[in-house]
């Protein structure tokens, strides 16, 4: 995993554009939010779904690191004093805190085209061919847009201070986060030719592992501690966010999100390769610390 | 003119994501600003290239709304209160100031992403094929990102209250209006499988006429009306900002678009198309009082 990580991160860098005197300032607020570490989720599971499917890892990555991309830009503008308006992310303090308000939301805008322009880059087309890049376009901008993503953060704008049933907590955390690890897996299976009963089964194994990351991401907001999550805990009981832990409890959610963790490895059984990477990785995202 | 205006509406208008309940906020506020009216001048050259070079007006017509979703997202962003905060646009309240601050985030996000989702949508990828798709990705995406229109708006951003020179206004300028003016052009282009020489041309045509709309627009700011331009007028030099005509002065500014306008119509001496659409279209711009 640590060698998927180091390569991974060097093709974020390699695509991020070649800065001049002019532009500096917004390629330097898009490199400090990209290259701020993190657990890469999203392109790991692109890269394994490719290879679970016999693609290639050259031909994958600029699919991989568009998903990480669009995971990077919406993290900067969720922390924007208009929305979560949070300091520190990931240990560091928030892309505005470093930029000001206009760049950070300037270097998110710019982070959001780049990952469309990497899924065509000149190394995509050419390993991927046409049609699979025009289908990750689609993909990936259908799981980003205001059907996907943005729409699961506009449910979680409009259900502050409210209390939110378990059923909205379901369909925004399907939007909200749901939708990119689904990207991420189909950007893998577009990739390396899968079919459509692998793409489905794909899909099945992201929601399930999509549910049970935001919720041990909930019991981790009680659990933990602020120098080893990264960001301060407790935040959403300051803002008076309903969340799986407030409306089911602790043990509840610890049982919930390892049956789900189950229902996302026996997801896998469609495909005849060597499913243990995905089955490892649904493990560590149950039993993370950060 | 307004028979392509009323064709290019209708398609925007069908583009934009089904609503529920829960999304409903964030497609309202995508819709608000899109359907805002404006000159439509992006899609127009989009649709005036691809007759031009022989093109469908059927399958240029994604790519020419996906350019318009980038340009009006640009404005949602470019209002916000961190960054030019604009209380009106087009005669009527700003984005935020209708949905607040947060939902006119999400929904310039949401735009910007359906832009990209619109460029391979079915209708896109049935009439034009993938490989004509991946290239309007391509360009459009550079031609929007970093080293395009966001890198011209972090130009405008940080020259606010200093003394710019001409040449900084240029490349400002070439950046922030004249990329996306160009990635209109070059969508028309692609549409209808023009050659290299003929992009090569349209480019000419568009970097000309970029910079005499820039032009026109601050001669605008200073001898129009608020009424006839939608927006209050003297704005620039309220937030001391260099145009072209602090600069040079009316007489001269009136005098250099006048010849960039030429400059931009000798451009289309390349096609053996008839050209009169593009010709008009460049007098328009030059002539027009809003």
């Amino acid at each position: 995993m640590k060698k998927d990580v180091s390569s991974i991160e060097a093709a974020l860098r390699q695509y991020l554009p070649q800065r001049d005197d002019y532009i500096r300032t917004v390629v330097d607020s898009m490199e400090y939010s990209l290259m701020a570490g993190g657990k890469r989720i999203r392109p790991m599971l692109a890269l394994a779904f490719s290879k679970l499917c016999g693609g290639s890892e050259e031909a994958v990555m600029p699919f991989a690191c568009a998903v990480e991309m669009i995971h990077t830009y919406s993290l900067i503008h969720d922390d924007l004093p208009c929305m979560d308006n949070d300091d520190t992310r990931r240990g560091k303090p928030t892309n505005h805190k470093v930029f000001g308000e206009a760049a950070a939301l300037l270097g998110g805008d710019g982070l959001l085209t780049l990952a469309f322009e990497t899924l065509v880059c000149e190394q995509a087309r050419r390993l991927n061919g046409a049609e699979k890049c025009a289908e990750a376009v689609s993909v990936l901008a259908k799981c980003a847009g205001a059907v996907g993503m943005i729409g699961g953060q506009i449910i979680d704008l409009e259900s502050e201070g409210k209390q939110a049933d378990h059923e909205i907590l379901r369909i925004m955390d399907k939007k909200k986060t749901g939708a990119l690890i689904n990207a991420a897996c189909q950007m893998g299976c577009i990739s390396a030719g899968a079919s459509e009963e692998q793409r489905k089964a794909a899909e099945q194994y992201a929601y399930h592992i999509g549910i049970a990351f935001q919720i041990v991401d909930d019991i981790l907001d009680v659990t933990s501690d602020e120098t080893t999550l990264g960001k301060p805990i407790g935040s959403d009981a300051e803002n008076h966010k309903s969340t799986y832990v407030s409306l089911l409890g602790l043990d509840e959610c610890r049982k919930i999100s390892a049956e789900l963790t189950e229902k996302a490895i026996n997801a896998l059984g469609t495909f005849e390769g060597d499913i243990s990477e995905l089955v490892n990785f649904a493990h560590y995202l149950l039993h993370r610390n950060q």
